[in-house]
């Protein structure tokens, strides 16, 4: 059981986006095999549009960098226009190898901080409510988030919208 | 009271976007006067971002052009990714000389025709709790739309986000 945490001391977590992160981020969101595949292209177009656009697309991203170059996880997150401080954390994923390690949760408090430190004051994620999203949303109740609101048949007729809101700073 | 529902006939609605409509929209959103600068700017970068990508921008518009060219109305949608046909009303807004002339409900129907045309089941859009916003809170419930949830402090303290939805087609 030390084997993952050792490797997790090897992980570097960074912000920058780089054109080979749109392979590996495809590479990462199919190996944790929750997705559909236009998930997995919606994930990838989110950093087509970062390296297109920059700050101006609204995504954000954190990284987390094994040794050779491949992601242990990230995440993608980003202000929702017209609110006052209120950002989406669009993706949180981590392969499964680093599922139960603490990385997921290291990237998820590395996220809440870059976010406040561009002006987040709460932090709202949307995610479904079937039983392959069960463990997802269990972490997150568990890191400081609330259901926030049900829609039902949101995504397809038996698969609801879960949003969830956690508070980032006092207001 | 015979004028406005003449000038209505002069009315055409297309799905045409040109350059010029940036401009337009961005004079007829703030002419409706609801809107926050930020809002106005985030209505002209969706004309921006269909101008510059296409159906890959996810956005797609009704214009309601009188005559001189000028915008009496219009709409903005797109499907919602990764959903079975759920699409979202981004953007409705008539000029104030048009309010209450049925403008509004003619484009709200032909947009959700168009919408069903491109595969929508159902119809999501997305509006403010505070009093400038109780018309169409109003206008939405009488076209057939249901509250299905609001999401306290949404926007910002006091600001809530109330969802509406439609079902287009039988599921």
């Amino acid at each position: 059981m030390n084997e993952p945490l050792c490797q997790i001391l090897d992980i570097k977590i960074d912000d920058h986006v780089v054109r080979d992160d749109m392979e590996r981020v495809r590479v990462l969101v199919t190996q944790c095999g929750n997705f559909t595949p236009d998930e997995v292209d919606m994930a990838v177009e989110l950093v087509e549009a970062r390296l297109g656009q920059g700050d101006k697309s609204g995504y954000f991203f954190l990284f987390a960098r094994l040794p050779s170059g491949r992601l242990a996880g990230y995440s993608c997150y980003g202000p929702i226009a017209a609110t006052d401080g209120r950002f989406d954390f669009y993706w949180l994923a981590v392969t499964p190898e680093y599922q139960g390690s603490g990385l997921a949760s290291r990237i998820q408090v590395a996220t809440e901080e870059v976010m406040v430190g561009i002006g987040a004051k709460r932090s709202y994620l949307e995610t479904s409510s079937t039983p392959p999203y069960e463990a997802a949303r269990r972490f997150y109740t568990k890191v400081g988030y609330r259901m926030d609101g049900i829609n039902r048949d949101f995504y397809r007729k038996g698969d609801d919208r879960c949003v969830f809101v956690k508070a980032l700073v006092e207001e």
